[in-house]
């Protein structure tokens, strides 16, 4: 992956100090993977590991503070960050607790308020406890909740951000293109998650951290299982959705196909859900709501004669496999330039069975852009020699 | 991956109860998706989206109660677990809090205690926000920390776990195994990480979360690092240092190479390294400390003439690459018959320059027993056209 681009982040730094300038936050603290990278551009798989709490106090103006485990000083050092303050970790009696207290109280006056992500779709990254001998130690400084400052900020994506998630699109796009070389009848849906994969890293992927799927006679009755040893059978419908990695980027998109054969209650699902796509791909622009896309999909699968299944029809997509928006009735975030977003819409398909279609996209000043190259108007049809 | 077995998991879940009584827990709630999976069996990829919160409640006597997102229904339905109650989430106004209140209020007495891991390798995974509101919402209840208690059980694995878990190792093992065949001088480090996953995957992996290692003149400054575009030259050590998947299960171990040549230095580094590990491989057994166990590698490393670095000599494995305990000075755990641990001592190989060798084994009646098949004595050395 190319060096971490120190412009690119001290812009992201800057834009987040505003934010916080708007807010009446001394500092913000980050404990979170993507939003320790979004700032440091900071980028490691070790956060796999959940035994160190790690820090970035980003102070209302100045540079970030990294408050580290020392087993990734060497690798925050080649980022633009040039305070980096770090402990021996794991020391559960005190681990890095101090060394964060202190660099609290340096950017924030007694009284101060210090921003971190509570809200929606955000975790403290540290032990419960931590945080709250943390409050102690800092009191009388208040902790409030920053997530609109920090979502303010990630949810809109620069030109580098875009190209590593347009990557990561061509990287499973490839997979999916190989998927009839390898997915047939009497495969077992095992073997073809681990091909599936394979086949991502062979078109590009750093890694491949999600992929989940169903398949099942007419559709699928759940989206999030992972393999079985079940083999497909002759009137499936396979769905393969996966989260494919290119520095640090996800793509987030499933492709159907049937097994064998298709039939018409499949055939019209699927259909469907090529108008659903088509109507959020004319819909999708700045200026309207995530709420008012939802309902474009939400419509044409109506007008298309199926019956849309609960849930979002989409999200955010970045440095997560998922984020904010949710496009979904009552999200009423408004969508902005530069925002991308996946399209999701879902159909019953049969009794107990369901079909959904997912692509990705980035809005522009014209309105959708696709970084997915889209799934065929037609349900294609594995027959183990290829499509038929 | 096999359905979950019901008898394991309610095993598991009498277990806990038992350590919720001497700690005079009324219940337990778990929101990480190890603590979920331990109880319940629910395995799914789908915990990359950080979107939507999860709750299983684990009452003193009974069986737990799942609080999820409607997602997640159908596969929690798969397993054990007859009490499931779900929401459609995201719903940011009220995700899950109301019916987990309930949840919880049926399971403590207003004044009772209401356990959830908060301290050290813990992670309330939730919106920060929300688990203040929960709190005000089953005062006079309290919350108190159940890190105790739940790492007493999670660390002694069964022996379906330490077959998932050495099953993961021989899927790596297989990746090391091919590692002459794509890794020699001029080979691009990203094009090597690839590779190996790959590798990984073909040798049975269900996926691979964790890939780190470097790659450097006679040793590496970092073991953390994602991987570059640089191309192997003469004269590096490469590590590579993987977690890989099976039935839910990491391995966690690396090994060294050396890229067309080995010096004498990287030679007796690597020398010392395995003479550490001969010394843990005798000393780890039941009854003796964390520490001790780390004690007896570090001095086998002076012994040898070598120098050992700070940080821990390894730790907990199994549903997650890092668990409690840590094989380093002032962890006074005391080792039992169960548990499966990481041994991996590391030597300052050079100025600037360190080496690490990793094994995972498990601790039977009997002392030590492998999971890992063991690093070659001597410092292998890639030449191109395989070992030399």
């Amino acid at each position: 992956m190319p060096l971490p681009d120190a412009a690119e982040h001290r812009r992201r730094t800057a834009a987040l100090q505003r934010e916080m300038q708007t807010r009446d936050l001394s500092a913000i603290l980050l404990t979170a993977e993507p939003d320790i990278r979004h700032v440091t551009g900071f980028l490691s798989r070790f956060w796999e590991s959940p035994t160190r709490p790690w820090f970035v106090v980003v102070p209302a103006a100045g540079d970030p503070v990294a408050v580290i485990p020392s087993i990734g000083a060497a690798l925050m050092a080649k980022t633009w960050i040039t305070d980096i303050r770090d402990w021996p970790a794991p020391a559960p009696a005190d681990d890095g607790l101090s060394l964060l207290a202190e660099a609290l109280r340096e950017a924030v006056p007694a009284g101060g308020r210090i921003g971190a992500p509570m809200g929606p779709e955000t975790v403290l990254r540290m032990p419960q406890a931590d945080f709250a001998r943390l409050r102690e130690m800092l009191a009388p400084r208040v902790f409030v909740d920053a997530t609109p400052a920090v979502r303010a900020v990630r949810e809109v994506k620069s030109p580098v951000e875009i190209a590593s998630i347009e990557a990561a699109c061509a990287a499973a796009g490839a997979a999916f293109a190989a998927v009839p070389g390898f997915a047939a009848p009497g495969a077992a849906l095992r073997d073809v998650f681990r091909d599936f994969q394979i086949g991502c890293l062979k078109g590009g992927a750093d890694w491949v951290p999600y992929l989940a799927g169903g398949a099942g006679p007419g559709g699928y009755d759940d989206v999030i299982s992972p393999a079985t040893a079940a083999p497909l059978a002759a009137g499936d419908v396979l769905m393969i959705d996966t989260g494919a990695v290119v520095d640090g980027y996800f793509c987030d998109f499933d492709r159907n196909f049937a097994v064998g054969r298709a039939d018409d209650a499949a055939r019209r699902a699927y259909h469907a859900l090529y108008a659903a796509t088509d109507a959020g791909l004319a819909a999708a622009r700045a200026g309207i709501t995530a709420a008012e896309l939802h309902a474009a999909m939400a419509d044409a699968i109506g007008r298309a004669g199926g019956a849309p299944i609960g849930g979002r029809f989409g999200h955010g997509l970045g440095m997560q496999l998922t984020e904010w928006p949710s496009v979904q009735p009552g999200d009423e975030t408004v969508l902005r330039e530069g925002m991308v977003l996946t399209l999701e819409p879902g159909v019953h398909a049969a009794p107990g069975r369901i079909m959904v279609a997912e692509e990705d996209i980035v809005l522009t000043a014209h309105g959708a852009r696709l970084l997915t190259r889209r799934a065929p108007p037609d349900l294609p049809v594995l027959t183990g020699g290829g499509l038929a």
